[in-house]
Order: structure tokens, then sequence, then C-alpha cells
């Protein structure tokens, strides 16, 4: 206990320098899923990797793949204690719409107890809290209460398509016990949450073909099915007038949940008016059935996140563009199959398709949901750890958002992992102007210490975690 | 006869000349939509009036409009003889999709027959052929055969918001009996046509708003209305199944033509087989009572010109966005008025709005339908031009653009219009790639030629265009 007091109190006390030390981290263009700014990314990773051995760490390295690098770094002293894996990613979202950020994403400002800046809350300012963490022990007491491997990754954002073979190709360096990361929100300032559920996701682009080029809509107007109008009406057929998804066969293998479940959901988790308020949202949609937490989380979604086709710029162009395409992203809940839902999808607009154009689907991101089982003893350290760092226990809760990499550190690791958010609902995430609320950067700090010392006295050993959750009020 | 005949071999003798000409005129940036390009605009139109003083041209004056100015010049000899107003646009359409042209743009070059370049014929080489023809003239005869007043604007592709008012101010001075124009394309190299009928335009701004800040598609998916995906529903609902506007009261004052006009654009006008060869469409589609050369001349059409929303970069960004819209585009026709069909989109638009969001229109260009009596005097003197410079009588025909000036100078100067083009349909305009036939350039100046030349016999008055144009073959 005197070494997480001394660490505790070190955290604390350097947090101005921790606030600097993000706000350095933040100034990196990492956007992963631009080619543009692989230079910038690799830079981030390196400065990353510069850090990790500046507070300690030992074996740093920063690894190759085929796009952006991981960067690692170990401590390991103790053959009877737990092999902790910290993940997070240095990767950012794209800025887009730029013209919407009030001050420049990647130049960071304080303003009153938030810190701006893309990145800020996803995941820069969450992984950061980890390695402060190992900082606070580093620098007091020379060593950590357990066994540490940093796995910090760049390519989070785009769905992390080298992490799985770095995984598998690495997976003795890797052997650990228990994986913990955080990227996500707690449900608000004063109320921590712990993440035991996550839904899965699936991106997918369709693309419109029409006629071989684009033609002016005076003249041509009339004569041929704009691919863009044709877009839209297959777009307007993926749900039905109750907001339910309108691809046959697709809430076949989703899970029911008991009652039992959806009243501790009901209990805990956030109300409509949270919800929506969070969104700014003046009215909520979707299937009337469920709460907006149902929905957002134990109920699978379909968003259209951007259409690209015709003129975009200033003022008019009268065009009816050759081709058209959506993004599409769904999310996927338990027993869902990101495979077949793909399947499921290129059927219904094979059949939707007129005979005026063509259609083509390409899928680049299959990420199963997670469940982990309440009862399971990391997840019980990790609510002592909030318990300690933010002084009130906290909440079970899932989020509708997705971490593919849960999933495997599953498959290939055969480890179970616990998600210590310490985003807010109202951070901006993927949005302009992202930002970090600072009182929880260091609360989240905090948290990360109590949950290494909480860890380190449990006995653990690779297993499968349970993934028919039982929940019960902890 | 002999003027003509000398004035003809200088075109033909100085033809390498005036397509370097049309290759500097070309280098200019004029993309009037755009504001960026306002400078590069101005230049354009300074070049102009500096060629015009140059061939012989007087009182050449650049008039400053709200936004591009008029190049204005003239010759006036004859008082009993016509005067003539030369219109044509210096302004070009924007470029996108940049990616997707094999030179640049504004770079333009000769390659077999043709010379390319964003304006090459929309409407720059179409212009200079009457500049040339009159330069022909002057340099051989020191005089023209007609008087000529030139009005050459840079608003043509942002639909001619300032010209109305010039017109109107300026009337005393623009006093004339006939306008010619040339913008738009001939049915093919060895086939004139001389158009005597276009449609109006109606372009509108559909924006869709939801929540008031761009959301994460993981964490708020299926919570609230994807304003992406009501843009699409409501697209969606613009078009019935059989290619009809869906609008209600659309159609209700649509002209109906008789079975002499639509036997007579049957067998002179494009088949459905060539509108589709020149569309590099496979298929057709739309209202199948009609041609496809109806339904783009004497039937109105509806085009989604481009959607703005979310994300449209490299790679996947999981965004619901806060707010989408999409550029539309109305062609109209006889008896139609495009401030009826705004009401009519605005009613139809607020009775499907959903309560989840909120739309809001917004109109940006009106302009009517024109159509001119086919034995109108000045039409006959294009139809000579034409048998003369082409060496093959035109086939009367229609098109489906529109050219706003044509009711204006019909409302605020009380003149004619004919329309002499020397484009072809596949000339790409508005599209990448935009080419001008050659061949056709210089039989463009000869038909120039031949136009002043027969227009000089004609004893013209001011008078109002025949609106209800009885057509009979030539």
């Amino acid at each position: 206990m005197a070494s997480v007091k001394s660490a505790l109190s070190y955290a604390s006390a350097n947090f101005a320098e921790s606030v600097q030390d993000l706000a350095s981290f933040i100034r990196f263009e990492s956007i992963g899923t631009d080619t543009k700014y692989k230079r910038q990314t690799a830079a981030c990773a390196g400065w990353l990797a510069k850090h990790l051995k500046q507070i300690g760490l030992e074996h740093v390295q920063v690894f190759a793949t085929k796009n952006h690098p991981v960067v690692y770094a170990d401590w390991i002293r103790y053959p009877s204690k737990p092999t902790l894996i910290l993940y997070g990613h240095y990767d950012v979202q794209p800025v887009e719409p730029i013209q919407e950020w009030v001050r420049a994403p990647f130049k960071p400002i304080v303003s009153g107890n938030y810190i701006y800046g893309r990145g800020a809350s996803d995941d820069k300012g969450q992984l950061l809290a980890h390695v402060k963490a190992l900082e606070a022990f580093l620098k007091t007491q020379r060593q950590l209460p357990v066994n540490v491997k940093c796995v910090f990754e760049g390519e989070e954002e785009m769905g992390s398509p080298n992490l799985q073979n770095f995984l598998h190709t690495h997976r003795d360096l890797l052997k650990a016990d228990v994986a913990v990361l955080s990227d996500m929100a707690i449900m608000a300032k004063d109320k921590p949450s712990l993440t035991y559920a996550l839904r899965g996701s699936l991106s997918v682009e369709l693309e419109v073909r029409g006629q071989g080029v684009d033609l002016h809509s005076g003249n041509f107007g009339g004569a041929v099915h704009n691919p863009l109008q044709v877009l839209c009406e297959l777009l307007a057929k993926l749900h039905d007038a109750s907001g339910k998804i309108a691809i046959p066969g697709f809430y076949a293998s989703v899970k029911d949940y008991e009652q039992q479940e959806r009243a501790y959901m009901a209990r805990y988790g956030p109300t409509d008016k949270e919800i929506l308020q969070n969104a700014r949202a003046a009215k909520g949609w979707g299937e009337e059935e469920f709460t907006a937490y149902e929905r957002t989380t134990i109920r699978p979604s379909l968003s259209i996140n951007g259409i690209v086709g015709g003129y975009q710029g200033q003022g008019v162009k009268s065009v009816i563009p050759s081709k058209a395409s959506a993004k599409l992203n769904f999310r996927i809940v338990p027993n869902q199959d990101p495979y077949v839902v793909e399947k499921l999808f290129r059927q219904y607009i094979k059949k939707l398709t007129p005979a005026t154009v063509t259609t083509h689907v390409h899928a680049n991101l299959h990420a199963r949901s997670y469940e982990i089982g309440v009862r399971h003893p990391v997840l019980q350290a990790g609510k002592l750890a909030y318990a300690r760092g933010f002084g009130v226990a906290p909440v079970l809760t899932r989020i509708g958002g997705t971490i593919p990499v849960l999933s495997l550190f599953e498959e290939e690791l055969n480890i179970p992992s616990v998600l210590l958010g310490f985003g807010l609902p109202d951070d901006r995430i993927h949005a302009p102007n992202e930002r970090f609320y600072l009182p929880n950067f260091l609360k989240g700090i905090h948290t990360c210490i109590w949950f290494m010392a909480a860890l380190s006295k449990y006995k653990l050993s690779a297993k499968k975690t349970g993934k028919a959750a039982v929940v019960s009020e902890p």
C-alpha cells in the first residue's frame, strides 16, 4: 500500500507535466487511415517509443507492419505474478469537416478543464493514463506491481488490419494473463463505468456504376438512371418504417437477452434522455421496443457514414455522375457473424439492383462483438481500481462501439481483456473539437495505479473468457 | 458574295492562329462558380477584351458586376441594317473529379482532331468562332455585314445571376434586333442542327439537419435518425417506379405536344440508341411512353447532381453526420414556371420530413424554357448559314439544356435569339476531359460568317418571338 500511495502522490504532483506530454502526443497528425499522414504517424510512434524508454521500460521496439508500426516495451521481473498487456492506439480519426473545428485539431490547447485536439480522448489521452501510471511506480519504486507488456498500435481507426498477424507472429513474446485497454467513455464525470461488452463492426462500401461518363443533367436528364439516384433508392431500402434493418435474415442470429440483464441495464445504464442529450438530438429514433441504451448496445445498427458522388463544391454543377458510392457501417451484436452479415447484405443489394446499373460491394472491416463474464477476476480488479481511483464504485456497462483487438486478444493470445475507460460521452470523439476532461485524466492515472496493485494479488493463468455473461448486480 | 469569300479564305488560312488563340483562352482558370478563381476569371475577361480590341472592334468595355464582369464591344455603322448581339460566356464549369482528367484541365493540348481542356467546347471554343468570323471580315473588308454588339458574360455556369440587371441597366446601349449564341452541340460531326427550343432549369439544395453534432456510429448508431439516411429516404421518393417525378402537381402545367411535332422529332431527332451511345449508357431509363429525345427535351427531369454529408475521404470514418444535403437540378419545359415548381417541391419535402429532423430548401437558379417559331426569319438565316458553313442543311432540334439568357433577352431587350451550336454530343462538357472538335471550329467560323451575311439581307425590327412554335418540316 505504501508503494501505491507514493505512486499516487507522484502522479498528482507531476500532473502538469503529464498534460504537457499529452499535448506533445496530440501534436502528431497520426491519421492512420489516410496515406498522406504516414510519415507523421510514424513520427508519433517514434515519440511514444522514446517516451516509454525515458520512464524506464525495457526492450522498447518499434515493430514495422505493412502500414503503421506497433510500439512495444516491457518490464518483466516476477515469475509468479500476472503479466499484463497494456494496449492502446496512437492513430486518430480524420479531421473532416475541418471548417467546423474552432481550433486547429493538431494544435492542442487547454481551456477550462479540457484539453482540445484530435485524439485527445480517442485514444492518446487514455493511453497515456496507463503510461503515466507506469511512470509513477517506476520513478518512486523502481519497480511495477506486475509484469507489463505494452502494445500500442497505429491502425485501430482503420480496423487494425495488421494486428492479428502481429499478435500471431509474436505470440511467444506477448504471452500474458490479461490485457487492459482504455478507449471508451464512462457514463459521466463522477460516474465511472466498467465496460464488459462491445458491439462488433462491419464496414462496407457500396458502389453504383451507371453510364460510362459523367453527363450534363440538362442534356441527358431524363434519359439515364442517375447512379446517385439509384444509390439513394437502394440506401432508402436498408431500413423499414419501424427503424429495423430491412435486410432479409439480418436478425436471425441476434442474441435475445434475459429480462434480468435488461433490468440491470435499465437500472444502471444511461436513460434515453441522457443519451439524446449527449447526442444533442431533439428526438430519438429506432426500434421502439428497445431503450436507446439497448438500441446502441445489444441491438445491431446500420449507419451511412458518407456518400461520394457528383459535385460537392460550392455553387451548382449540372452533372449526372457516372458512379456513386456510400460508406456504410454495421454494428453487430453477440451471436452475429460479420461475414454472414456481409453475405446477407450482398444478396439483398444484388436482388434490389435495377438492370440500368451495376452495383459493387467492398467490405473492409470485420470485427466480432465482445462480452466478458461479470464475475471474472480481472473485472473485479477493474471494479476495485475505479472505486479507489474515482472514489465511487463503477457501474458495469455495455458500449455500442467496437474494439476489434478484444476478439483478437482472445483468439490469438487466449486472454481476457478489461476495459478501463476514462473518456466522457461528450468528448466528441470522431467529430470536430474533440476534447479530454483533464480531472479524469488524473483520476485515470490513479485508477491504472490501483488496477495494477489489485491485479498483483491475483494468481492468473491464461484462460478463456466466459462468453456467456451472467449479469448480477456487483 | 466577294466579301464573304475573302472572309472565308482568311478564316481558313489563319485557322492555326485561331486554334492558338483558343488555347490561350482556355488557359485561364475561369471557374466562375468558385470564389477561389475570381482573379483568374477577371484575367480571362481582360484577355478577351484585349483580343476584341486587337481585331478591330470598338467601344470595348469590361463592365463590373457584383461578381464576374461582362465584356462588351461593338461595331455600329448601318442605320438601316440589323443589329446583332453576339452572346457567349467565358466562365467554365468546375473540374471535379480532377483525378479523372488525363491531362490538366487548364493546359490545353491538341491531339488528333480535338483540343482538350475545360471550356474547350462550353463555351470558349464556340464563343471564339464568332469572334474569329468578325476578325475575318474586319481584316479583309475593314467592315462587317451588319451592326454587331458583343456581350460576353462570366456567370453563365452559375445561372447568370447578374445578367438580367446588366441587360436592364444597359438596355439602351444593347438595343438590337436579334441575338445569336453558340453554346450547344449539333447532332453529329457532319449533321448540323439548329436549336429552336431549350428546357428551363431550377436548381435547389435540400439540407437535412439532425442532431447538433457529428456522432460516432458505434456509440450512437441505432439511437438517432441519421440525417444522411433521411436525405436518401427523401431523395428516393422524388421519382416513382415508372421514372416519373413524384412531386404532386408537378406535371399539371407541362405542355402536351401535337403528334406533328413528335413525328418531326422522331424523324429528324437522335434515336434512343444514339443518345445512349453518346451517354455511354448500356440501358436507358425514364418515362416509357416517350423516346429518349423527348424525355430530354419536351419532358421535365430531376437529377441529383451531388450529395454532401459524412465522410468522403479515403478509408472509413465511423460518423453519423449532424447534417447532409443534396444538390438537385430540375429541367423544366414549356408552360412550367420554375417558381411554381420550387413551391411544389417545398410542399412535398415539408410533407415527407419526419419529426426527427428538420429540412431546409434553398433555390439558386430559376430559368424558364425557351422556344422560337420555326418560320422566324432569324431562324431561316441560321438554316442558310449552316447549309453553307457545313455543306449540309441543318435539322431543327430541341435540346435538354438551358441557356437562361434566352428568356432574359426576350424579357429585357424584346428580341429573339438564334442558337448556332458547334459542339458535339461527346465533347464531355461539364465532365472530365472536355474537348472541342477542331474541324467544326473552322466550320463554325464559316457558319458565323455566312450567318452575318444572310442576316444583312433581312429587314428586322424588335419583335416578340413566337412562343407558340408551329413546327413544320423546313
